[in-house]
């Protein structure tokens, strides 16, 4: 590997420079991608198509010359391969046309294996390939709760009170559906390593949706299989607004927590501990600001998470509008800079 | 008055009991709100009539025996008030047509007087004298932060990037829009005091968008202007998702302030301190449960807020599928509840 800085700060080990990369890196910033995508039917056709998710896993390492390659895809491909197919629907986001409402639904559900979501295989094996060593190549998955929650409602929701109340009425149903999506992403992320992934993240959406005991009782527990299950490659746990947990994710048999912007640095250091690396947290809206203030505050965030143990990345993903060059200040401040 | 334990308890005296109400308690969930609803022209009709708001205002404290009544509006009639109209559009949320893009359109705005909203201290003035002392009456507002969100975007959303755009790019109007929401929210916060309101609530939606800094320049800011406006009568501040504001919402000039359902009892109770009252904070999706499930977790609540302090609440509003028996039930149980 020609630069595995990144995996170096996940694991702890000193780095001559803070590694960045950004989530939604690939993705429709990018004028590149646009590109590839108007030759497509769609967004499901990209991700299921390996050479052009390999193609669009590689523009942002090109455009941006960041730390890290992440898999193009998507968290539901993990409930698609268990038996919901899904609909991406532009300018309203996914949609389910069948969704899980009784103990016979979960039932029938598969528990995925690799071959299941062999175009995923297949695009790490080429985008690994294509890397040839320049930066590591990110796998990733959707945490339980997260995907639990779009089987059950079909598609986003404000209060996802439709998920949660299956919880709070099925809560043995619920842990059946859950340990379903807990197996299906170990396997799943096995073929992912297999393949040749360098790092694994699971992205917890929808943590924010659920009180501290739900998220202990419903998400933190699969969460930690899933950790447990992985010592091959450095592993990251990113659930989004669960503040409430950072303690307990300070718990996880993981390398990296990830932190939403909404997390004060020092406060989140000193409830995860200094036994895991922290990534993020700049607010993307951040980068609709003018260059002064970019360069500023990407300064400023990384004097707050110090030299050791940080991943510099946003607090969430690159909003569509962003420009690019915006993007490429902010990087570039990041790999400049040096304590 | 007759029911004074909500106002006792907001200023720290003792009570015999853990006063109740719910946000969202008039509304959609009671059959005989969506009877007056069906007679009329829409939800914007119903807030702009003082004998239906009234009517609906009053129906939560027949139907659950709440020990306060809060007055049937919306948070939107102060941009409406300033300058730009909104509609209420079934199942999609609120909608405005213009929008807040150039500093011209911030000085065309006006300052809301009382007058502006006759409508509001009217029903007011109304219900105060058909609950005739039953139970105190709550006020409220949004705050400036969640007001200005909807002044630029137009409507909900999801990140909220362009109200935080326009922070980032523009931040002396941005603060210029903002103390003008103030000074409106004030005047209409003494109009309401004026008519008759015992308590007044401010409601800060979308305090989960911004980072800690931006939440103290561009929202704490604002929110401790109106608190130090008011002395007259017991004041609550709920900022929905702010978790990182909390100790500094302890040094408001506030006597309560709102959790929901992600904040933990005892964390908040530390980082806000002990001269505040705290109010909420139950999830909502729990009335979903069956009826021992509801009560178990209502006496949890109280017995983590322990006896003094507390208004029970939920963390957030009432969802409009919820019972009428499961919603009673949780109040019930708060009610009989003894330390």
């Amino acid at each position: 590997m020609k630069n595995d800085l990144i995996l170096r700060a996940a694991r702890g080990e000193k780095v001559e420079r803070t590694p960045v990369w950004l989530m939604r890196q690939a993705g429709r910033v990018l004028p590149e991608y646009r590109k590839v995508r108007s030759k497509m039917g769609g967004f499901k056709e990209l991700v299921e198509t390996p050479e052009f998710a390999c193609e669009v896993t590689i523009q942002p390492v090109d455009a941006f010359d960041v730390d890290a390659a992440i898999i193009f895809s998507d968290i539901l491909v993990i409930p698609e391969a268990m038996g919901l197919p899904y609909q991406m629907i532009e300018a309203k986001g996914p949609w389910f046309e069948k969704t899980i409402k009784t103990k016979e639904d979960i039932l029938q559900l598969r528990i995925a294996q690799p071959e299941d979501l062999q175009y995923v295989i297949d695009a790490i094996k080429l985008t690994k390939k294509e890397l040839n060593g320049r930066v590591p190549l990110i796998g990733f998955a959707g945490a339980p709760w997260t995907i639990f929650s779009y089987m059950i409602e079909g598609s986003g929701s404000k209060t996802f009170s439709k998920a949660k109340k299956f919880l709070y009425t099925q809560p043995n149903l619920a842990h059946l559906l859950l340990q379903k999506i807990t197996d299906s992403t170990i396997n799943y992320m096995k073929g992912q390593v297999a393949a040749g992934a360098d790092m694994l993240q699971l992205f917890d959406s929808w943590a924010g949706a659920l009180s501290p005991s739900q998220y202990d009782e419903f998400a933190l527990k699969y969460i930690s299989q899933i950790c447990d299950a992985f010592k091959e490659v450095p592993f990251t746990v990113f659930a989004k607004d669960a503040h409430f947990a950072r303690r307990k994710m300070g718990l996880l048999n993981c390398d990296t927590i990830g932190l939403d912007w909404t997390m004060d640095i020092a406060e989140s250091r000193e409830m995860i501990g200094n036994t895991k690396t922290l990534q993020g947290n700049m607010d993307p809206c951040l980068l609709y600001s003018d260059n002064d203030t970019i360069k500023r505050e990407a300064i400023k965030m990384l004097q707050q998470f110090g030299p050791h143990r940080h991943i510099a990345n946003l607090g969430h993903g690159l909003y569509p509008d962003l420009e690019v060059d915006k993007v490429k200040l902010f990087v570039d401040t990041i790999k400049e800079y040096r304590f």
